[in-house]
């Protein structure tokens, strides 16, 4: 495979690690944990995963013989930068304890794992991936693990490759699953250790005890590169607004973050929004007011970023959905004879006044978009809607009503902008690849320690790596029953942007000067090989929240 | 004004030269050059600009005393990477020729000497700017600066300021005003000069004495990271087909550097399906078989490059425009009376049979925005159709087809991009940081030598910095005549992408294998402070013309 010059340079690149990392390891086990509610129900689900303790390395053990470990390793949903790290990290680790340990890695995701696809993962193989974004060494799937006969099926292949633990890397949901996977195992006495480990560039996996999970960073930083080039390309040609959404599902992390580090004139949190209780109207009006005042100032121009699960946290657009899924799916027959062209017309007699209302305000294509693109079930695809689009086509709509109450004489042109695939498979950051590094190392020595049900866990992100913290925490610990399906289940607690938290707070605080001025911030391409102040920097999420720690 | 990291570490880059733009510069003279073609009429026109003679710098000329010199400049056109380094180039060495000569920056454009609106670049001013993206230090325009009235205006401004010399960053249209300006000054013995500098991010200006206009280096790198990114995605998630369009106007050499750098499955150049007389279903078709063929080997993902120019080079779609532009400018009145819904099949009615059969095959979306977004002067905006979905959606169609047909098993699901505004305002490359430094202290000592009608030049820059060769080319060497708005007029010839040139030649060799196989390169992001061989390399555009040179 042809080779571009950074990427043959960075494979080279040796991951830093803390001191309880590096050669023999004590393991410290800390008191027994508990989950952080509905503790009963979770102690019931998992009685053989529950309540063990927190675990942390340290420096200094006894370098003891282990006997040889076959282990496997999972890729599960969404890429991340750094992924191939966790797996490299894990490889050295377990090669350092007994060189004669294999790792497996199944193909595609779970998938992989029922199916039996898998490839042994050699030195050979490991070195073609180190430091390099994408997943593609044994690729990723988004089949949810949960299901006894795929634990079942799962088991087979686990005997045959005489593999003792499997890693799965991937989100919250898959880590609940890993979770449920290491208390079906050691039910059964299946001799399966599972350990898990924390990847979303969403950031929407952290708590107490996981500060962050793996890939926010590098998505961040590019997507944040690229806001920073718009920008200065905006107050270069001082003519456009540019809508840029953001990938990140339903949290605002990754939109805030890119806010942190960018400055933009507006960012709209979709939790904000929510506790607010704010009307589309609202955030239009929002954006409008903020265009009229910059225009006043002689500013015909400015930057909006905008958390891609915005709609789902306007109440209003829940409602409005809610009501077109249900009218949809027992209206479908009929529905299917309306003309093209008198679709619209007649889903907004239909509907509800209020909804009715709400559809009638939204854009043609957005309005279309709705009742045509619906998923197999026949529901809205709330993804799919351009909410970038969506918001400049409205704000254009009120500023022309404006412009007619003379409320608004200046010019308003709109570019849009949508980034997510462009930071899922970015080259890691040093971050990145430090900090996955370490969480393989750490899974690897979780599982030597004959540990089951834990998450590879590294602290003290925020500061250098020689200060990072090395250990494991039970995944039951990270607990809660929520409602799925109409069913009450365990889960591992999604983190949602933390109105009482430094990073949102630190927004609120600077907000306003940024709409006004034009203080945009330069972020540039991620470095790899320049001042360690340039190229080690953690997020500005990372280093407020230390604050809140 | 609050900074990134990367953004302060940079600002102390200092950029490299070749040893002829260090210390005193001797002026060498070469014979007397003669336009690309049409000499006579181009001789006709700038009596007192025409065949004048190449000039290169060499090392070792005695420093002589410069009186002080003011300088006015102007940044002309689309933004590009590297532009603070051309003013910052230029403001070193007419500083170093003598320290009392002053620096004015224009405003906006053209439009600041016109309405002289300017601001004195100090050394603080200028300070501020190295090695950033961005034209913001003055800002930019497209007003275009041909007419009597405009110079005089102009004129009152440089003579009110003192200013001996302009100056004018830009495209092949700007530097083809810009000597339209010298001869003007020259025959009205105003004793302004006028200079050069070449800029384009498209790359389009370029020929026997100038290798490349800056930019293009930092645009296609970044682009070339984001489309990188996609490509591991893509080879990680294994599901999606991106279709990406990139920036770059008519001509395809942003697209074709891009593929070289990445190795796309497919890359369409426009030259090549103007020179094949294509369809654009024949587009379609190619991309739909490449599809089928990767589909029968497992891989239902892909990737395609599309350049922006795509829609004005297929022959059938401009007859399509050609006519839809007059239809409508003729009945203007009756289509407005037309229902919107109804407005698609009136069209279809009216166009000559060829026209209406291209005009139904498209997109509903595409078709509607032809009709509906026009110009103010009521004309087709062709650059606002959105040829990647435009693309991605035929080839959805034609595949449905061979799906009944039996033609194809796969699946096909596509992802559409745009990329543009992300990198024309990048933190420019070292070789752009370098390149346009050089550019501005080229020009600074072509003013000292008293010349005017000259564009800065650089050659040998597909070498080191120290083998680059510094000097000037008269403008007029450049011209041809060609039509434009119906007039015949003296212009600098916009390269488009050779089809016996290297590069290209390169493209056609490889993309077969490309195609089927998946063997992508990740460039990464830019990088300043790696190895040279990593954050030093030209374009691979420069690289293969090497050959050709």
């Amino acid at each position: 495979m042809a080779k571009s010059a950074l990427h043959l340079a960075r494979m080279s690149y040796q991951p830093k690690m803390p001191a309880s990392l590096q050669g023999a390891v004590k393991i410290i086990e800390g008191k027994a944990t508990e989950a952080v509610s509905d503790k009963e129900e979770i102690a019931a689900i998992f009685p053989r995963t529950y309540g063990l303790p927190l675990i942390s390395f340290a420096p200094g053990g006894e370098r003891t013989e282990y006997p040889p470990t076959n282990v496997g390793v999972i890729l599960s949903g969404g890429q991340a930068p750094g992924g191939h790290n966790v797996i490299a990290g894990l490889f050295d680790e377990m090669k350092l304890l007994n060189p004669d340990s294999r790792l497996f890695g199944f193909l595609m995701g779970p998938d992989g794992l029922i199916e039996h696809k898998y490839r042994e993962l050699t030195a050979e193989v490991i070195d073609e991936y180190r430091n390099t974004g994408g997943f593609d060494m044994i690729g990723s799937g988004r089949t949810k693990l949960d299901k006894p006969e795929q634990f079942e099926a799962g088991l087979e292949i686990l005997r045959e490759l005489d593999i003792k633990a499997l890693v799965i890397i991937g989100g919250d949901d898959s880590n609940t699953n890993a979770c449920i996977l290491a208390e079906y195992y050691a039910s059964i006495d299946a001799g399966i250790q599972v350990i898990g480990c924390p990847k979303t560039i969403d950031g929407d996996l952290k708590n107490k005890q996981i500060e962050t999970s793996f890939g926010f960073d590098t998505a961040a930083k590019v997507y944040s590169e690229l806001i920073g080039n718009i920008q200065r390309d905006c107050n270069s040609a001082r003519k456009y607004w540019h809508f840029i959404k953001l990938m990140g599902r339903s949290a605002s992390h990754i939109t805030l973050e890119c806010a942190l580090q960018t400055h933009p004139n507006i960012c709209i949190v979709s939790e904000e929004v929510e506790a607010n209780n704010y009307y589309l109207d609202d955030v239009v009006t929002y954006i409008a007011e903020t265009v009229v005042r910059r225009s006043e100032a002689g500013m015909n121009f400015g930057t909006v970023l905008i958390p891609e699960g915005l709609i789902e946290f306007l109440p209003a657009m829940k409602r409005l959905i809610k009501e077109l899924n249900e009218f949809l799916s027992q209206n479908d027959a009929e529905f299917k004879l309306i003309k093209r062209s008198a679709q619209r017309q007649y889903i907004k007699n239909k509907l509800s006044p209020e909804n009715s209302r709400l559809y009638d305000s939204l854009p043609v294509d957005v309005a279309r978009q709705l009742i045509a693109d619906r998923d197999p079930h026949g529901n809205v695809q709330v993804s799919l809607i351009a909410t970038e689009k969506l918001l400049a086509d409205m704000t254009a709509q009120k500023l022309a009503e404006w412009a007619e109450e003379g409320r608004f004489q200046g010019r308003f042109s709109t570019l849009t902008h949508f980034f997510g695939y462009e930071g899922r498979c970015a080259m890691p950051s040093n971050f990145d690849a430090n900090y996955c590094y370490c969480l393989g190392r750490a899974a690897s020595i979780l599982i030597a320690a004959g540990k089951t049900g834990y998450m590879a866990a590294i602290k003290n992100t925020a500061d250098p790596v020689s200060e990072w913290e090395a250990g494991g925490v039970p995944m039951t610990m990270m607990m809660n029953m929520e409602r799925r399906s109409g069913k009450m289940k365990p889960v591992i607690r999604k983190a949602l942007v933390d109105m009482d938290g430094e990073p949102y707070r630190a927004l609120r605080e600077m907000r306003r000067e940024w709409a006004l001025s034009t203080e945009y911030v330069y972020p540039g391409p991620i470095q790899f090989f320049g001042p360690e102040h340039v190229c080690d920097s953690p997020t500005m999420t990372l280093r407020l929240e230390k604050n809140d720690r």
